[in-house]
């Protein structure tokens, strides 16, 4: 048994720490980066459309993402100034995929992290736009010196992202969504295996990716490499059970968001399909395949330990 | 006075069979690149969003890009394999551009090289992720080895497209112009300064883009690399240029899109200020900037002074 079991309020506590202060450290990188100043090789970069990528990008969410990269950067030493670069490239391409969700032709949301919408805020074009740009830009950041010093650590990552991105990931898990709710012809009744297909495609592909930019980042060992991957993929599958949960379950008060769309869709997930303590005993059988996939870094796990038990159990 | 100004005509026939194959070799690229068929580290790519993808990007189109980047990299003796690799990826995100900007929310085009734009054979979901995920592709196809082998050359693309087709480029110009269509407020008349800074993002920055993909992808000499940004930069603002005159003086049947646009919405072009003949010294002058800039490379740079000459009379 691990420390972080033995000690789990100190390891909880240790890890609220740290999970804020990536928060932080990536809410100011993004402030940064996501500016008016352009950089070599652009020209201007439009008011509106930086204002809209920073109401996009700027002041919410726990940062997650960021996070895990951070965390599993820090297993190999990697210095925590390229994981946040890392970190910060990854939630704007995040970000993207909210902005582009929200439009009224795809799910039709008006409030996201208690805040108006993108196009809420602006309109459809130019959430469209600050959505192509913050994908646009997550590449760029990738791309640059800050993130890695070596070239190639830098473009494995932007191939990783991109994949995990992209039609064989979360695009192609919207798609899928979409298809599901009978966007384009009869609704589809996913079983067990098709959602979790859409679901490790549509929130699963970046919650795994960001585990192993940890590893491309820290150059890690294959077995270790594939110790995070497996965690990567079950802290997503997780995650999206508990997001399933809190919208069968939560309010928006609390949540930031509007909860109970997915009964009134008819919407197949894990909890409609498993029941609500069929998906929570899945969950909690999630939380141990991830402590187990972390074995081998032994104490040094125990954070990313935390991590599963909070997204296990977060109410936000 | 170069070869290609002598024997015109023959390099206009050399040019003409060059644009043809290096169009067919991208377009089996593409063909091949865009399948349903995953990648490693995708899980399933959907049908429906691969067939939109396919839409978008095959059976039409010049190939300019890829073109510009093909011959361009020629000078530098690179094997053709890479250029088009490098070729493909520009073109995924130039489609990509076309798809969202096409859209009933942005400038509203049911048209698009003669055939039925993505949300309109599809629907304007699927168009948004189609976009997206030609976006995501262009990165994907520019890491791959297949590319260039050495990674710092891949990442120096991937670091040059994100720039040039972010918000301080291409996405940014696209702002810039609904902006200047009264979008989001009163009408702005542009000045001269105002429209070319506008195209130099909207269009030009991928052209250039382009033609510095080719010095890059042969690790040329600054000079080099310099004059090609030159040619690159003066033959996107000509391309813009042939652009808005087709749309002045061309018609729907010949060009393959609607056209007249540009007067109809009282969008300030060089045309609109500078008038038609203005407009056409304006672009006899850029092509005499394009032979300048491509002075260094002697006869190795008639295809590219063909191009200029193609780009300034072209007729759809």
């Amino acid at each position: 048994m691990s420390i972080g079991h033995k000690n789990g309020i100190t390891t909880d506590a240790a890890f609220s720490a740290r999970l804020g202060s990536v928060a932080d450290a990536t809410e100011a990188l993004l402030a940064k980066l996501i500016s008016q100043t352009p950089v070599e090789g652009e020209r201007t970069r439009p008011e509106r459309l930086v204002a809209a990528m920073r109401h996009a990008a700027l002041g919410g969410g726990k940062r997650l993402r960021p996070f895990l990269i951070a965390e599993t950067a820090t297993l190999f030493g990697v210095p925590e100034a390229h994981a946040l670069m890392a970190g910060a490239a990854l939630e704007c391409l995040h970000c993207y995929s909210l902005v582009h969700d929200d439009l009224p032709t795809m799910d039709n949301d008006d409030l996201r992290r208690g805040k108006p919408t993108v196009h809420k805020a602006y309109d459809d074009a130019t959430a469209i736009l600050a959505g192509d740009a913050l994908l646009t830009i997550a590449f760029d950041i990738l791309s640059r010196s800050e993130t890695h010093p070596d070239a190639s650590v830098r473009l494995s990552l932007v191939s990783a992202l991109a994949r995990a991105a992209g039609a064989g990931g979360m695009a192609g898990g919207q798609m899928l969504d979409l298809a599901a709710e009978g966007r384009f012809g009869p609704k589809t009744a996913l079983d067990q295996s098709g959602v979790i297909t859409l679901q490790a495609m549509k929130t699963g592909a970046l919650i795994r990716f960001a585990c192993n930019a940890g590893a491309i980042l820290g150059s890690a060992a294959p077995h270790e490499r594939e110790a995070l991957d497996t965690y990567g993929r079950v802290l997503g599958e997780a995650f999206q059970i508990a997001d399933d949960l809190l919208d069968a379950e939560g309010d928006t008060a609390t949540t930031g968001k509007r909860t109970g769309k997915d009964d009134a869709a008819g919407k197949a997930t894990l909890v409609s399909i498993l029941g609500r303590d069929g998906a929570r005993a899945r969950l909690a059988a999630l939380v141990e395949d991830a402590n187990r996939a972390l074995e081998l870094f032994g104490p040094r796990g125990d954070i990313l330990r935390a991590t599963a038990r909070f997204v296990a159990d977060r109410k936000i």
